[in-house]
């Protein structure tokens, strides 16, 4: 027999010295306690959650965990089978004409997450459309750009934001290319937020399909949670909305939404739909309760926003650098992947803070970070003690300070 | 703007006239009354699935269902982030557990669904390894060929089933190649099973990882449920044993099973694993729940067996064509999409029975067939229905009989 353990243990060797080797936090949320979770590595002990991506605490909402349990109890735990082999039921449906009427489209497909959705989508378009070549920015997803690569159309980068880039890209593309425009609203790591419209006329003029990635953004902004297109009033002229249920919406599953024609070209020949076994409908109920809940309250996204500002002011009062942004992520920049994780490991050994540290390939080399993600469950006490914690830290690592 | 509705509609349009396109069915499926469940477009009528991949009703299972929504009322719908940030709980590492000690192996590593664990291993395997060559059975699942397809890996087909096919290629391999063989236990449109003995002997002779596919085997053979590899002593020679928590065990998710380096190499580089949130708590102590029931219970897999027994008996009886195999799933071949549709459609509208057509992509064009998964909720009544149903179809359609 070939020993093949040494060689992962030499790929994983090379992770480990170059500090990007990966221990996954095991963590208990409780319902009602959320931002505190139990942490298995610290003997059960406490934590307060900085870094989840349940943004506005949607997983722990009582209509929520009612619809789904009540779908478990009264139609099983799984699907039981493929969206066209009997998998599909009433919950499905429903959530479909949920995600439909949110982005304003004809119509929505339901994915089994938001990796599957882009993945799976982006590979349809680009190896189906004749002539496809997708103009990728430069900091898309990877669920875009492993979509875009497996789709093997042919692919341009533009500059990352850069309407002007991916105006000049689009002009030199051949006569009879159809174009496919990929992008995010908020990106994710830096926080940072598309110029939408920018990029929409630029689209527009050339004639390109827009294909729009608002997982951070969706149950976030706007004033039904519809994103940063519905905020700004472009749901319209965006051809194809991709989100994820999983973030925001606090349960899983991903989706995208656009004309009749659009969805059922998705439904009919993406392979990332087809072959799969269909989302479980307790989740798909869960998921419209949230939907439907977020379509309707804004005192969550309201409580988030104020978290924001809390821990950004905190944080400019204590000269800790952190990244702007109009967007709820607040990345405090840390440069290196050894010290970035030595931060963390000290906030969860000595303050029960817990902020995964986020290197390559999350991030690229040289840009690691802490990134918190306030959300209307921190409260004024949560942050005054994470900013005493990190100033503490700030000083004995001799990290550099910022005057405000 | 470019109408790319007509883009989409053309290809649709296509898709109409081979009779390839799909409606799916809208199902209620009630905890307590499956196999039947309400019918959306039958005007909510009850209806028996025939064709559930919750082989077992396991996604009934009150232990399954107490797990799920005890585990939502206590952690939350959802999980709140990637596996890396924030995202792992214990539930998440008890089901690994759970999942390695199925298959006798060091380490298991949960997915998303089965799809996304095929497609992400074999991609990060056959681009990481070095000079990796995979070898793939000719008749793969979607989800296999995707992920070699993505790894870019060289590729080699093999004919379906065939030790002595796969031993020419691997023989034919240049020096210092690393051959990945990947293949599947039981195939779900045909219902063979692979000789897995001999093919672990072609690999092992010529030093190639095997990399198999359970997904229609797990939770149905074996004294645990380990798949065909447990029930024929093999698990300790297979290196990747890749399985589903969507089909016999009732839920969603996937996994894979192996060594400790194997399975940390893949949580390290998989992308598919990395990028993308978490399955929800619930669905990962519901799956545990699943898993732990049938390492136990081999009742449900012996009224299974009688299940398929007493169909394929009465098939014989009425002279309906079934396609032998020593597994689980009954093909009843057609031969023609639109024969297929109707025969389907038929039985739906006035016999109140539901099997999907399965037509293309699924299966290659000209085989198309009825599908037929028995599990230990069919009653005789439902068998003696269902074949009185077909063999009236039989003549009225006028298909070939077939002497027992
Ligand atoms: C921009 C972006 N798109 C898609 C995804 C994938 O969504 P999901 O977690 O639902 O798979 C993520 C993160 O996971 C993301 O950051
Ligand atoms: C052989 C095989 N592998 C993998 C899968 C995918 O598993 P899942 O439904 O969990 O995505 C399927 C069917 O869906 C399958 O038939």
């Amino acid at each position: 027999m070939r020993d093949f353990d040494a060689l992962f243990d030499a790929q994983l060797d090379a992770l480990r010295a170059e500090g990007n080797y990966r221990w996954f936090a095991e963590l208990e949320r409780r319902v009602g306690a959320f931002p505190a979770a139990a942490h298995h590595g610290q003997g059960g002990r406490d934590v307060t959650i900085w870094c989840s991506n349940d943004y506005l605490g949607m997983g722990h909402h009582p209509a929520v965990i009612d619809a789904m349990c009540e779908t478990a109890r009264a139609a099983g735990a799984g699907a039981g089978g493929t969206r066209n082999i009997s998998g599909t039921s009433r919950f499905h449906a429903e959530l479909e004409a949920e995600l439909a009427d949110l982005h304003g489209k004809e119509a929505a497909l339901l994915f089994t997450s938001g990796y599957v959705s882009n993945w799976a989508s982006l590979s349809v378009l680009g190896a189906r459309l004749p002539n496809a070549v997708i103009l990728s920015d430069a900091l898309n997803h990877a669920s875009m750009i492993e979509g875009i690569r497996h789709s093997r159309a042919e692919k341009r980068i533009w500059a990352h934001n850069d309407p002007r880039d991916l105006e000049e890209k689009l002009a030199a593309l051949p006569e009879g290319a159809t174009p496919i425009v990929a992008f995010e609203s908020v990106y994710s790591m830096d926080g940072d937020v598309a110029p939408i419209a920018e990029i929409l006329d630029v689209c527009e003029a050339h004639g390109a399909l827009s294909y729009l990635d608002e997982v951070h953004a969706v149950g976030m902004y706007g004033p039904r949670g519809g994103g940063v297109a519905e905020r700004e009033g472009l749901m319209g002229r965006v051809t194809l909305i991709e989100g994820t249920l999983g973030k925001a919406f606090g349960v899983m599953g991903g989706y995208v939404a656009g004309s009749a024609s659009l969805v059922d070209f998705v439904r009919s020949f993406a392979s990332g739909f087809i072959f799969t076994t269909a989302l479980p409908p307790a989740c798909a109920a869960a998921a419209t309760a949230s939907v439907r809940h977020l379509k309707a309250s804004r005192f969550e996204r309201m409580g988030q926003k104020r978290a924001v500002a809390r821990l950004r002011d905190a944080l400019d009062a204590a000269g800790i650098p952190h990244m702007p942004n109009p967007s709820h992520i607040v990345p405090v920049p840390v440069g290196d992947p050894v010290k970035c994780k030595m931060i963390s490991d000290t906030l969860l050994a000595e303050h029960g803070i817990y902020v995964q540290p986020i290197n390559h390939p999350t991030v690229p080399k040289g840009t690691e970070r802490l990134r918190f993600t306030p959300g209307p469950s921190h409260t004024e006490a949560d942050t005054a003690k994470l900013v005493s914690a990190l100033s503490a830290l700030w000083s004995r690592c001799a990290l550099a300070r910022q005057v405000a």
